[in-house]
């Protein structure tokens, strides 16, 4: 039977600051990945929402990000592997203290926002995270985009690795996302979106912008829950994905 | 015989900014106090430093301070006991990533700054911090001020603690440190402070300012490194330690 | 023929978190103010809310707090007058700098959060702040709760000062508010709120929790925007003000 | 008679952290570039350095970066122009408040770090940055690398610019810095460096690495005082100048 992990990034709230609406993500996802102190998330946010994710029986992951509250960790900033090394251990270790505290096992680490993007791409990027996720706890699961640099990155180093797609967004032909800046990047209707996840999941292909057909693997699909439209999409995606026989679960099963 | 533990603060440097001097004082001390990125230090300089304490066969532990670069976790800040307690989960943690890198069992958690001395009166900060350094690790050792409300709150939730006492201050007969905004708050001479630890060791007592002879336990002396004279205190003070019999050695001793 | 202004808190989003209702508040108000980047508010909030407050023709003020974006500048923070006189010089400079942008003169200053508790009744905090308003700019009028220790640091030092009574507050018979840890703190009812206003600027007068009457000087009423309730309320209020005679209008006229 | 200015980065202190040996510097140069808060300096800081440089009659400009103290504004981070518009308006108006509380014109506006760098090839920062200062006070006087888009877009608005020259580093033959990746980038011989300096302010050529002479202005050097090394070398640099009856001077001479 094909299975699949719904994950959406949770924990972003800082301070006084509100963001998200995990109480009600956390009823349709399987895997949370939260924010660590760096570009969203505080102590305090961290360990709520740590509590919560368990409460709903959902995974838990890290989400490390560049430190950059203003840019809320969506800017690219120069730097060295190393410092990138030494920033996700930081960050997944700080993390680690809150799943320990709420006795649950941390599940696995996805890269967040401009990390993530140029983790796609720049495998000495990729190989500084996925070395930093190795050497933190070899047991974690990789998150990366299907395809992608740090998915191979986190595969030669001996992680094991989970393939992400999106729903909503077009892709090109080598397997890329088509960038936002371009008109044909996002897929507006729900219906079209679902189709491209089916034939992800149940093909395990994806037809490109150009019509092309190729190869993808999808082992968990990244969805949104920061508003109502979103969290309405997630919810019809889920029916139809149990109308098509494909069962929701995290990624570590024990 | 009587042993005794030399604690310093190590790993201030962040970014550009360097602090202290920390490959010389490894040499000269037996517990390294790392800061965790919140008041000072950065995931750059927590991995070097740990890197180089364990070179040195130094111990290490935690330094937590209050979320304050700029403040340099000197200032007290009005914070709930909640607030505190995630704050040092969330820096144990951080630095805890590095310890494991570097194989070395992390020894022991020391507040920092404003945190240690609002903790060594207030029993509801000292019941977080001890609180929160058990919850994350029960085999961690806390460093509080010798008599103080961290020492009996780490007490009470079944902590192993250090008593921590200082060579170069003067003390109340109440057991506390002689303010520092009162003319006989400090120590000058190196010959004065090195007989205040000699009693405190060999007597388990310290002579206040008005002459009371109140007990005291020392199981750690805390000493500086950030300028050529404290080095040097720090050196002829262990000169004495070796010639009264008093060993230095950490606290863990597998 | 009374006239009396309406303040609230502007400009308090930061990056891409959004708080507050500003552009709906900014149709009730007649003067603003606006965070400038310690405690809330980033350069691009900044010029954002300078621009549609003189858009609404009210006036603009600096609200300058602690540099503490995870406490929102609500905690107390130890600090010696010197650093907040350079803090509140920085932050009003920095502010100045979007007012000069869109051609208006800004016309007060008032302390955020702990920094305004603080200043009401710790008199070398308030001389700081008053004397780091009038070298800035000694046109600037200051904001200070009614009767309070800032109140009085800035008519010593030759500043225009505004006094700022809250609607839905109670006061005790000293002049000071009552503690929002006692269950008398808030008035609740819409109603008494209202009427409290009215004794205030038509009677210069306020009745304490304890029954006595007590003078005070009214010439600007905080409200609030963060939610619908605070935004009716403050319609309301300005419903009974208009039929008072009571004119709402900012404190410079040219 | 020739006249060349002299310009060192200053005030990148924070908090209890040192940088450089201002007061040294201070009796050398004749305009002090003064860090505003983002990438390094403090209320603080900023205060005092303008206090110092007024004492030495060293005219005072604005060295606004990115917010990035942990990389010292040395990293180029991905932006948006109007992002830069406005925290460069943010950061030379809070300066201004200082230099208005010690009587001094602020003369000059130099971007710091990785902004100085991306603002000399592409045209859209400088033309942010170049704005920013425009339209915070148009006499302001723009330092960019002599020949550079910052020079360009400075000049296109209207504001006098400085073209900015260095002693220690080797030009290529289309005017730019030799990358510092590169093993011939810098001069190490001071009487090298000295003669450069020479040529550039009396021939107003300088000779790329490959030989070529090509046309160059210099209205001011960058000098640096962070090691006694580069004092040194500043003060034989003025040596030789004067020699040469190069005149010393700020940009501005009111």
């Amino acid at each position: 039977m094909a299975v699949i992990d719904l994950n959406c990034d949770l924990g972003e709230s800082f301070g006084v600051y509100e963001l998200g609406n995990d109480k009600e993500v956390l009823k349709e996802i399987t895997s949370a990945n939260v924010a660590c102190g760096y570009h969203a998330g505080d102590h305090n946010v961290m360990a709520k929402t740590v509590e919560y994710a368990v409460e709903h029986g959902v995974a838990v992951g890290a989400h490390p990000g560049f430190l950059d509250l203003i840019g809320f960790g969506r800017r690219a900033i120069q730097s060295e592997p190393s410092d990138i090394y030494h920033l996700i251990i930081y960050q997944i270790s700080a993390l680690k203290g809150f799943c320990q505290l709420h006795q649950t096992k941390m599940q696995h680490v996805k890269p967040h926002g401009a990390l993530y993007q140029m983790a796609a791409t720049d495998r000495n990027i990729a190989d500084a995270i996925a070395r930093a996720v190795y050497d933190t706890d070899f047991e974690l699961i990789l998150f990366g985009l299907a395809g992608s640099e740090l998915v191979k990155a986190g595969e030669d180093i001996g992680l094991n690795v989970a393939q992400e797609v999106f729903a909503d967004r077009t892709y090109q032909s080598d397997g890329t996302l088509t960038p936002r800046s371009q008109s044909d990047a996002m897929i507006h209707q729900p219906e079209e979106a679902v189709e491209q996840v089916k034939q992800m999941v149940k093909e395990k292909t994806c037809t490109a912008v150009d019509g092309t057909v190729f190869p993808l693997q999808a082992d968990t699909i990244c969805v949104h829950g920061d508003n109502p439209r979103s969290l309405d999409f997630t919810r019809q995606l889920k029916e139809v994905l149990k109308e098509e026989g494909i069962q929701l679960q995290p990624l570590i099963m024990e």
